[in-house]
């Protein structure tokens, strides 16, 4: 029941988008958001405008290949509808709803998350791709992959992750627990994958990039152990560019919904 | 020896390049072709305009992943000043040098190829994809890899081709031998991999058409003996959107470069 009393229909979007042409997840005065593109879909699919919650409030220029967007609706739809309609109105925009599904009212897209995806793609090679481009970051050093897992799996666990976030973070706590984080090699491409119920701002992005120094050489894994400790931010790496970030899903509970990036030239 | 009687150093260039910004491979007045994209970056890096030769002249529209392109000079460069140099003047267009490297001059890129391979990106899922617009062929039909293989496999050895080429193909001959075409399929991707010593206008992308007829199961795969006998045009099938198509490679002889163009979402 809502705040009026009266019964309401709670969906599931699974959506995919290319957040280069995005500001951002969340609506912001003239810019494009990609919360924005999609309630102005929905609402014309609908004739309802609803407003819709993500389950990560994604960066600007950040993608998303599978991002979990909840809409409560004044009646039942066929799923079909919600998913055709939708993205008969999101043509040629760079959004589109892969999936949908009813949801019981008491579960949230956001607050009943137990675990978040990202994917960041890393290139590798001597020259800049042009197939791939706006879809990773690129860099013509050679990496250690050795190095940068031993470096991930020191961020593994609970730890104070004041060194590794956005200075406009509002998380009340700096203190974070990560549950995985999978560095992978296919060919000249760097996958890594990291998981946790919540991150801070620019969290996955700085890890990356702590960990893209210690594949040059420039650190040791333990300067991981060094960061997480000291807490100073000068010490962090650069903050890896947004092209390479994809949201790729989210757990609830045991109900997992995500889709993996992969991209090989 | 050129023309002229002075000695000439030969150079392959191996490029990757997004068709989507091309007119085609083929220098055109007022258009922009990836041929005089190339040259003039090579012009500029080396202080010679040279022309250029292309061991496949792709069509508007369509990728190459790796594309070997030809070029003479007066003198021998250091293959970093070739290859970084182009690649510094091509710097934010679609178009990149991956290698380089010096062939004796008995060597053609375009004559002395025995073997060219494409691959095709055919997506098959229920909604229009946007990480990967505008690189592959969407279609929410459902197919049937099994027929688009046997299809396929109709295609392979030397046939008459004239209802698999473009009105206006300016081959002499319509007859031509495909040495290989595989199907595979990768989640909702289908692959297309064929290769042949050359091809007819538009013969890849009006093959993959028809194997598109087969799999959705508007024909059986012996269609493509009846097209072959028959030779009538009318019942080719579409002819495949060029997003979907790749440049992967060339032979001479044992020596085979490639590149094969992989994705999923």
């Amino acid at each position: 029941m809502t705040d009026t009393g009266l019964p309401f229909f709670r969906y599931f979007f699974v959506v995919e988008y290319d957040g280069s042409a995005f500001c951002g997840w969340q609506r912001q005065k003239n810019l494009l958001s990609v919360q924005a593109c999609f309630e102005e879909a929905v609402g014309k699919a609908t004739g309802q405008r609803q407003a819709s919650y993500a389950a990560g409030r994604t960066d600007a220029g950040v993608h998303a290949a599978a991002q979990v967007v909840q809409v409560d609706f004044k009646e039942a739809f066929p799923i079909d509808r919600l998913k055709r309609g939708t993205n008969f109105y999101l043509k040629n925009k760079p959004l589109v709803v892969r999936d949908v599904f009813p949801v019981d009212t008491t579960q949230h897209a956001r607050f009943s998350a137990t675990a978040r995806y990202y994917t960041y793609l890393l290139l590798s090679q001597s020259y800049p791709p042009v197939l791939s481009r706006g879809r990773l970051w690129w860099t013509p050093r050679v990496l250690c992959l050795e190095a940068m897992q031993k470096g991930a799996n020191l961020f593994v666990g609970t730890h104070d992750f004041s060194a590794l976030r956005a200075a406009e973070c509002q998380a009340k706590s700096p203190v974070k627990t990560i549950d995985a984080f999978e560095v992978e090699r296919a060919g000249p491409l760097f996958i890594f994958r990291v998981s946790a119920r919540s991150f801070l701002h620019h969290q996955v992005r700085l890890m990356v990039g702590t960990l893209f120094k210690i594949g040059t050489g420039r650190h040791t894994p333990e300067h991981v152990k060094r960061l997480l400790k000291e807490k100073d931010k000068r010490h962090t790496g650069p903050l890896a560019s947004s092209e390479g970030l994809y949201f790729t899903g989210v757990s609830y509970g045991n109900k997992i919904i995500s889709s993996t990036p992969k991209m090989t030239f």
